[in-house]
């Protein structure tokens, strides 16, 4: 049971769209990532998910509209919700959903397709 | 499926140790607090809970240490674990943890246990 910064732990990462766990609770993963860039369109059949932005600007598209979110703002997907995340500029994005849920939820793509459990 | 400002939500919170919910997902609730001064012990039984401090300082106090959390800074603290929570100036603060968790956890306080699931 330690503290932890996300500035410290946001330092730590140098891949894009990469999650990393900095805390896990109740069955759900806090985790940080970085990206740059379009995602691939997903779903999340069983998890619902926030996005809160800590640096930066990040868009998620949704089939019907987009939500742009700027640091401190923050965006519940809820689960079978078709979506995907983008950036023109790399963001820093905090994550919070059910621990084990694959990045690209029901798809598997060779390039985003993440491990999960890693930490930070 | 909106997004939120938590500098937007916390401008709209006026009392100390009332958490307010904005969010819901996956049975969990994000939910605001504001707070000066020192919180009764208690525990959570059957919830972990992690805080996350938005703007100014707090601490969290265990029986045997205190950890102190700067803006920016995180802790988990385990179900079961005896805390205690506190501020010497206005701290504002994001919690996350099983939704209709009680503030006060295992005790009862007339002046501290708040209502739940009251959003913002």
């Amino acid at each position: 049971m330690n503290k932890a910064s996300l500035q410290a732990k946001f330092a730590l990462i140098h891949e894009h769209w990469r999650p990393k766990v900095v805390a896990e609770l109740n069955g759900q993963e806090l985790k940080l990532v970085k990206f740059a860039g379009v995602f691939p369109w997903h779903q999340h059949e069983q998890a619902d998910e926030v996005f809160l932005v800590w640096r930066g600007q990040m868009t998620i598209e949704l089939r019907d509209r987009r939500v742009i979110l700027q640091a401190g703002e923050f965006c519940v997907v809820p689960r079978g919700v078709e979506h995907r995340t983008m950036a023109d500029a790399e963001v820093e994005v905090l994550v919070f959903e059910p621990a084990h849920t694959r990045n690209t939820g029901n798809i598997v793509d060779e390039t985003f397709t993440a491990p999960n459990g890693v930490e930070v």
